[in-house]
C-alpha cells in the first residue's frame, strides 16, 4: 500500500518539482524529463489540471484557436499556514505554494503560557486569516512551526527547550491535528530563519550560516543546499561554545564564558551597567547605539568580535559562503557586523574567506515566517504530501 | 544530447542504484520501485545482463527449469582504481563495485616530487595492479584519489596546498586523463577518510566527524548522509582554529594558537623535547607513549584535550553522533582520546552528547583507500558515470 502510493507518485512529484520553477513545460517535456510514457504523462496531466494542482499556460507563440500545451503549477491551488513562535510573540501567516503571503497576523503572546494556550492561539488566528482570505481548512497544505528552542524534527517535540517552560517533549503535530487536519512540521526558529533567509536573499547560495543574536544566540546551518540538522536536531546551537576571553563569565547552562554569557542582548546590557551605563535590555542597548552612545558602540563591537571568534570556527567546519547576522540585535546596525568582520577575517585561513560574505539579514522580521512557509510548502509538493492531496476527492 | 543521456539513464541509474544493497530483485519489482513501464525493464534488463552489469542469481525456492528471474549488481562488472596520495607515501590499490580490495600496493615516495613523478607511479603501479589481476584498463569505471591538501573538487585541482609543493592548481584529472581513459575524482585525504570510516564501521550514522591527527590536524565532516565540502572546498580545516591555552605559541599559518601548533605529532614532540625528553617527531611520541613514558602520556593528554576544546565548537555546530580519532598519532591509544572526551564531556551541552561516541578509527590504515574506492564506485554508478560505460560498445 505504501510502495503503491509512492510509486503512483513518483511522477507526479517530479511533475511538481519540475514544474515549482514557474517556468511552464509541455507534455513532451515532461515525458522526456520524467521518463515516464507518453500515456501515463497524458492522464496524471488530466487529472492535476482537474484536481486544479497544475494550470494551462498560455503558449509563447499561439496560433490562436489551439488549446494550450503548456502547463504550470498553480501557486493559489492549496495555502500553508506559516507559524513562528518567539519568545514573547507569535505571528501566523497564509502563504500560496510560493510563500507569497496572503495574510498574516502578529500577536504578543508569553510562550511561558504554555502549549495549549499558544497553540490555541495559533488555530483561532489560523482560522481567522481563512476566513479573511476566503479560504478553507482543507485547502491548507501542511503547517510549518518554528519554535525558539531544540526541536526532534522526526516527532515536531521540543525537548529540553531552555526558554519553553511546559514545552518539553510536548507534541505540537498531535495537539495541532486535533483542530486542523494538514501535516505539521516544527523545528528550531533559528533554523527556519535560515531557510527564510536564504529564500528570500540567497536563493542560489548553497553554503550559508544564519547567526540570530538576540536574548540568545543560535545558529542556522545550510550546507550544499541542506539545512544541517545533526543527530539529535540541535546542530547550530553555537550560543554555549565558549570564548576566550569569558573565562570568569557565569552562564545560563552552567559553564562559564560561553558566548551566550557575553555577546546576547542581556549580556551587553550588563556589560553597560557595569560600567555605569542604563541598559536593561537588548533593546537599550539598540536604542543607546542609534543615538551615538560611545560606551554601547564599543560594547556592542566586542560583542561582534566574540561572536566572530565563534564564527571562525564555523567557518574552518564548514566553509560557507554567506555568513548573515539577524535577530533583534542586528538592528545595531554595522557596528556589530564590524566586530564579527574583524575577527573572523583575522583568524581565518585565507582560502576559506577569499569570497566569504559577511552581510546583515535583508529579511529581517520575515525570515522565519517565509521560511516556516517554505518548510510547508516543500512537505506538501513531498511524495508524501502529494499522496495525501491525491488521496482527496 | 546531454538530456538524452540523462533521461536514458535515469531507469538504469535508478537499477543500479536499488541493486546495489547486494539484494536481488525480479523485473516486476524494479518495474515497482522505478515506475517504468514493464516492456522498457525488460529491454534495460536484458541490456545490462549483456553487458555484465547485472547478473541472474538463482530463485530462493527455485523450482528447476525456470530460467531465474531475479538479478543483481555484479561487483565484478568494473574495477575502480583507489589512490591515497599522503606526504611520503603511495597506497594504489584495485576494488571492485563492493570497494573489496583485489590488490594493493604501499609505496614510499615524497610528495615534494611534484605530481608529475608522483602521478606517473600512480599509472605505472596501476598497470601493474591490473596485470596482476588480470583486468584491462577499460574496466576501470572511475578513478579516486585522496591529496593531503584542500582539494577544489570540481575540478580535481588542489588550492594552496601547504604541504605538496608544485601541486597548486595542478589539474589533475587531465594528467591522468592522457594515460588512463576513466573518470577521475580528487578529494581531500581526510574528507576521503572519512567517508571510508563511516563504510566499513558507520554505515548507518549519518553525523560522523572523521578527526585526523597526525603532522597535520584536519577533520572531514559528513552530515545527513553527505561528505560538507563547503564553498570552496575547504571545509573541516580544523587545524587553524584557535585553543584558548596556545596564545603565545606561533603556527605555520602566520597566527598563534592554532591547534596545529598545539596538538600535532611535531607539536607534542616540541613541548617533550622542552622539558628534556628526546623526541623528534610524533612517531617518537607514539612509542614513548607505548612505552608508558609518563611525560609523553601526559603530553598526549593534553593535546587531546586541546583537540576536544575545538571539536566543542564542532558539536555545538553539527550535532554528530560519532566523532572518530584517526591518523597517526591515533596510534598512541586510549591516552589521546581520554583528553578529547575529558574536554568535549566537560563543555557541550548535555542533549549533543547524550548519544555521542568518541572512538578510535577501526578502519585505520585502511580508511584512505576505501574512501577513494567509494568515490569512484559512487562516480561509476552515477547517471554520469553509466551513461559513459553505457556509451561504450
Amino acid at each position: 500500500m505504501a510502495n503503491d502510493s509512492s510509486t503512483m507518485s513518483l511522477g507526479v512529484t517530479e511533475f511538481l518539482q519540475l514544474l515549482r520553477d514557474g517556468a511552464p513545460r509541455t507534455r513532451a517535456q515532461l515525458a522526456k524529463s520524467t521518463g515516464l510514457a507518453r500515456s501515463t504523462i497524458a492522464s496524471r496531466v488530466d487529472d492535476l489540471m482537474h484536481r486544479g494542482l497544475i494550470v494551462p499556460v498560455a503558449d509563447a507563440a499561439s496560433t490562436g484557436g489551439r488549446p494550450s500545451s503548456q502547463f504550470a503549477l498553480n501557486p493559489a491551488a492549496r495555502v500553508v499556514l506559516a507559524v513562528d513562535i518567539g519568545a514573547s510573540h507569535v505571528t501566523v501567516a497564509l502563504t500560496d505554494l510560493a510563500a507569497t503571503v496572503l495574510a498574516e497576523r502578529t500577536d504578543r503572546l508569553d510562550i511561558a503560557l504554555g502549549p495549549e494556550a499558544v497553540l490555541t492561539h495559533v488555530v483561532e488566528r489560523a482560522h481567522a486569516l481563512l476566513a479573511d482570505t476566503a479560504r478553507s481548512a482543507g485547502e491548507i497544505g501542511a503547517i510549518g512551526i518554528g519554535v525558539p528552542g531544540p526541536v526532534e524534527v522526526s516527532t515536531g517535540m521540543p525537548v529540553h527547550p531552555p526558554i519553553m517552560p511546559g514545552w518539553d517533549r510536548f507534541d505540537i503535530p498531535a495537539w495541532i491535528a486535533e483542530h486542523l487536519d494538514a501535516p505539521v512540521l516544527v523545528d528550531n526558529d533559528v533554523n527556519i530563519m535560515a531557510i527564510g533567509e536564504r529564500s528570500v536573499a540567497f536563493p542560489d547560495v548553497q553554503h550559508l550560516v544564519f547567526v540570530k543574536v538576540a536574548t540568545g544566540i543560535g545558529a542556522g546551518v545550510i550546507s550544499g543546499d541542506r539545512l544541517v540538522r545533526g543527530a539529535q536536531g540541535v546542530a547550530g546551537d553555537i550560543g554555549h561554545i565558549r570564548v576566550s576571553r569569558g573565562d570568569d563569565v557565569p552562564c545560563t547552562c552552567g559553564n562559564r564564558g560561553c558566548l551566550e554569557a557575553l555577546a546576547s542582548g542581556p549580556a551587553i546590557a550588563r556589560v553597560l551597567r557595569e560600567i555605569g551605563v542604563d541598559a536593561a535590555d537588548g533593546n537599550d542597548v539598540v536604542e543607546l547605539v542609534k543615538h551615538g552612545n560611545i560606551d554601547a558602540i564599543q560594547a556592542v563591537r566586542q560583542a561582534g568580535r566574540d561572536i566572530g571568534e565563534v564564527l571562525t570556527a564555523c567557518v574552518s567546519l564548514m566553509n560557507p559562503s554567506v555568513i548573515v547576522i539577524g535577530g533583534s540585535m542586528a538592528r545595531v546596525g554595522e557596528h556589530l557586523i564590524a566586530g564579527v568582520r574583524e575577527a573572523v577575517y583575522t583568524r581565518s585561513l585565507p582560502l576559506s574567506t577569499e569570497h566569504l560574505a559577511i552581510v546583515p539579514s535583508a529579511a529581517t522580521g520575515d525570515a522565519a515566517v517565509i521560511g516556516a512557509a517554505m518548510l510547508a510548502i516543500d512537505h506538501t509538493l513531498s511524495p508524501e504530501g502529494l499522496a495525501r492531496l491525491l488521496a482527496r476527492p
